[in-house]
């Protein structure tokens, strides 16, 4: 998507280690008119097949999934990275390796809110190396629910999670993708 | 906010501890419908004064606040509890008791995305105690910026939370205040 390649290329600023830092639009301070172009973009491309629920994970891809479920007319899911006193005990969890963070979390979910048969569209600000994507995956089948697909607004191309969805059948659709990030800039995949 | 204390009435539930359990609406899957109704509310209540940023805490305040800041077509910034590796060293910081979680966490914020003289409007999701706010508004000082008010789907009256703010001069503005929760279910205030 044009309008956010730009403003990735415009704003975003590239760390050590290929970090790719956006946090002054999409992943800590957020602007609501940039995530609503995103979600009509998920919209046009998803929009065919049915979905019953859009899914992401806490924290930074709460406010892009609440948009687009707006913009599907359906509930949004978060799972959760911490256990907190009142999720209860009837969970789906799955271990995923969390590079930003630097430690293992447990992604964990509410039986009473996936059920078998959902269609699931997943939807996230990054992807990088698709670990929170494998945790994800590994939830909605331990539900029986189906995935429709995966749309991802900054995909790091070069760290291999999409493609990997990609070659697994996945109907993987991201708004941006990076394919090289150091310290000659940023270039996007064409 | 009618619609929304006859939702919790209908599908909120009762746990031991006098916990709200709102997670099917509001803060594990929630419904964008009405959240956008909440939204419009705090525009109606707030919607009089100059605001520049909506600001509220990860994870569960997310979803809310995006909206709003949609409704007052401004930023949203959401201030983190765990520390990333990608959020950089020049933060505000606050320390603050999580009872949900049961231990101290340390809310971050990133200094170049709140600055002197904003005005800032807080919207959460839920608030009991307070303490989250008591956090937030330290780093909305640290900062130089000026709160304008606080909004807040579901308050728990009986924590305390909001009135401290209230007698404090804050305009703090709840779209359902439970007054009691326990096994003879709930009531609002009037």
């Amino acid at each position: 998507m044009k309008l956010l390649e730009e403003r990735i290329a415009r704003e975003g600023r590239v760390l050590p280690g290929n970090i790719v830092k956006v946090d002054g639009f999409l992943n800590h301070r957020v602007d609501p008119k940039l995530l609503r172009a995103c979600a009509k973009e998920f919209k046009a491309h998803f929009g065919g097949s049915p979905i019953d629920v859009i899914m992401t994970c806490e924290a930074s891809g709460i406010p892009i999934a609440t948009i687009a479920a707006e913009e599907f007319d359906v509930p949004m899911l978060f799972v959760k990275k911490a256990k907190s006193s009142n999720i209860g005990a009837d969970v789906y969890t799955s271990e995923i390796k969390s590079f930003t963070y630097g430690k293992t979390v447990t992604l964990t979910c509410s039986r009473s809110w996936l059920h078998e048969g959902d269609r699931v569209l997943i939807i996230d600000d990054f992807m990088a190396r698709g670990e929170a994507m494998r945790g994800l995956r590994e939830i909605i089948s331990a539900a029986g629910a189906a995935l429709v697909g995966v749309g991802i607004a900054v995909e790091k191309g070069f760290q291999g999670g999409g493609d990997k969805l990609r070659a697994d059948g996945v109907d993987c659709y991201s708004l941006a993708i990076i394919e090289q990030a150091d310290e000659n800039g940023i270039r996007f995949r064409e």
